[in-house]
């Protein structure tokens, strides 16, 4: 989407192989790029979240193979490089899936011309993303002016968002953003209310710029403040990505997911989740299975922004030695979800939905 | 409570008639104490949070309201003192009701016995507040016990709370963590999961630091957490306080109240307000009617730490000029309330509950 006026991937590659990424632990403060050309830099990326939401981590790692593959294609190389990217986030299904995927894909091809496979694997998978990402936009987009048309009193669809999963969390578009900007860019008035989304502010710091780079209203809320302004009939529709489905329909997202729910449910709000494909986890029945990861604890107790002379600095908001617990994510139970958009469809939160849209032989 | 080793109230006087405060705002970075002498300084330190909390904020305007007097006893004077301090903070009863009280004793003393007589109804007032909070931990930690007892597995008693209802937001003791403190002096062994209490902090820079300095064992989470806690069963009981409860049982408390509230609901975890009388509205059928207090934005826009060197700094953690909507509080309606804990005993958050407890021709 655009930046300052001009149309950004959030992944892209350079003529001498380089990759490039934007520093999205810089946002949105600085809007600065980096040029990545090695394995470790790709994984220390992933890890740091200088690129982050479950899609363009899976674009991203393949690239990493990619980089790994120019440097030493040989099976075991590559297998080691696969292991480190996998390694990097524990709870996003679709770094392995796009590990393997291009593992797989390499499998059959010769050493001498694994590099060049590999990249054109990278590229291929990341224009299918964006189309991915496009298809939900579109069945979102569906949606919204089925809401909108049955609004009473008129005015703007107003939209409820955590965390970010727009196009800075994919390539292009993101997922529970992406029908808002074809909502935005086909005229119907949307407004976004974007919880900040403690403890690393993605929605603060990531959802609030993008929305403002491409100039879709919206107005930035603490995470406490959704389950009010639900009360108070100020939101339409609730619509938020996922890291991993389940098969019984159960959503992982990030922590604080699951209170946004409770909310909508508890008023009447619909709750989509933009669920593509590749979030979906065939292997696993309930949410309850989902390992949660654990992130360090100065996530809670630091934060960076910038002072008065706009220099970035990192504060501590906490008693010195406090304890913390900082789980990234929690799990949305099926029964509050009123729909998952896949790129297939919207389905029902339920084994039944997932299976009509996607038979066991048609899955990725 | 102690504050390193050494018991403290949060307002207290000085031979030469000053009143002598916490500053709140400092903490948990420094623990500095202000004396002020004029009724705006206790209007300032209202309306700039140096002293929040209900029931504090009724004991600060109690003493504003003897300042005043020191300086007119006049009729006129105080009437404008009065409304000087009403106006500090729209949605706290406790503070409308102190004034009010105080005003009403000293209707009908002469102008030359009012500043004796208005230091004494503020000294009583204090008294009266103390008594009331160790009265609600007495209560709730009878609660406790049984929670514990029942118990599976055993271990320590595992109470998540939202905000700051310590001693820090009443004279001593707290409402809702007055229990939790009478249980921790007793041996019941209790942990307590602190909700950093998002915009302003409340529970990651007061009640963590409370809890710390009186010894409780306690660990931070970001309010996006509890749902997550809840589904794993790591809560065993919620405890919150209340700036406003109506006559149908409803609940106003800081933002984020009713989402921790659904997700208790939605797994049968207990969850108990910490209601002195002063925070009844008896003239308020429904938690609909409350106003609710917009503030700042920069509250979440901006947040204050110490950086590597010790200094207290500023720094802004979202885009420039971004739009923020902020409302300080929420309404928990009264079906998510498992019970309200008064001085007089515990009862169902209801009109028949409050009024069984609370007839009318006994009421403050």
């Amino acid at each position: 989407m655009n930046v300052g006026g001009r149309a950004w991937r959030t992944i892209f590659t350079r003529d001498d192989g380089a990759v490039g990424i934007i520093d999205q632990t810089l946002l949105p403060f600085r809007f600065e790029t980096l040029w990545l050309t090695r394995l470790e830099e790709i994984a220390h990326a992933i890890s740091s979240m200088q690129v982050r939401g479950a899609p363009l981590i899976g674009a991203a790692a393949a690239w990493g193979l990619a980089l790994a593959a120019a440097k030493d294609a040989s099976t075991p190389a590559l297998e080691r490089a696969a292991k480190t990217l996998v390694a990097t986030r524990p709870t996003a299904v679709n770094l392995q899936r796009a590990v393997s995927s291009v593992m797989a894909q390499l499998s059959g091809v010769s050493e001498a011309q694994r590099p060049a496979a590999a990249r054109k694997i990278a590229e291929a998978l990341c224009e299918d993303e964006v189309a991915r990402s496009r298809r939900i936009g579109e069945l979102g987009l569906a949606r919204f002016r089925e809401l909108h048309a049955k609004k009473a009193g008129g005015g703007p669809l107003q939209i409820l968002t955590h965390c970010n999963a727009g196009w800075l969390a994919t390539v292009d578009y993101g997922t529970a953003l992406a029908p808002i900007y074809l909502a935005f860019d086909a005229g119907l008035p949307v407004h976004v209310w974007v919880d900040e989304t403690r403890p690393r502010n993605q929605g603060a710091s990531l959802t609030a710029w993008e929305l403002a780079q491409h100039g879709v209203p919206h107005t930035l809320i603490v995470d406490n403040a959704g389950g009010l302004l639900m009360r108070q009939g100020k939101v339409d529709v609730c619509i938020v990505g996922t890291d991993r489905v389940t098969t019984n329909g159960d959503v992982c997202n990030k922590i604080g997911t699951y209170l946004k729910a409770l909310a909508a449910w508890d008023n009447h709000v619909p709750f989509y989740v933009a669920a593509p494909e590749s979030s979906i986890d065939w292997t696993m029945a309930s949410g309850d299975d989902v390992p949660i990861e654990e992130r360090s604890a100065t996530e809670v107790t630091h934060l960076t922004g910038v002072d008065g002379a706009g220099e970035l600095r990192s504060v501590r908001v906490t008693p010195e030695n406090v304890r913390v617990s900082n789980y990234g994510f929690d799990v949305t139970p099926a029964r509050l979800v009123t729909g998952l958009i896949t790129e297939r469809g919207v389905c029902a939160a339920s084994r039944d939905g997932l299976e009509a849209l996607f038979p066991a032989r048609e899955r990725a």
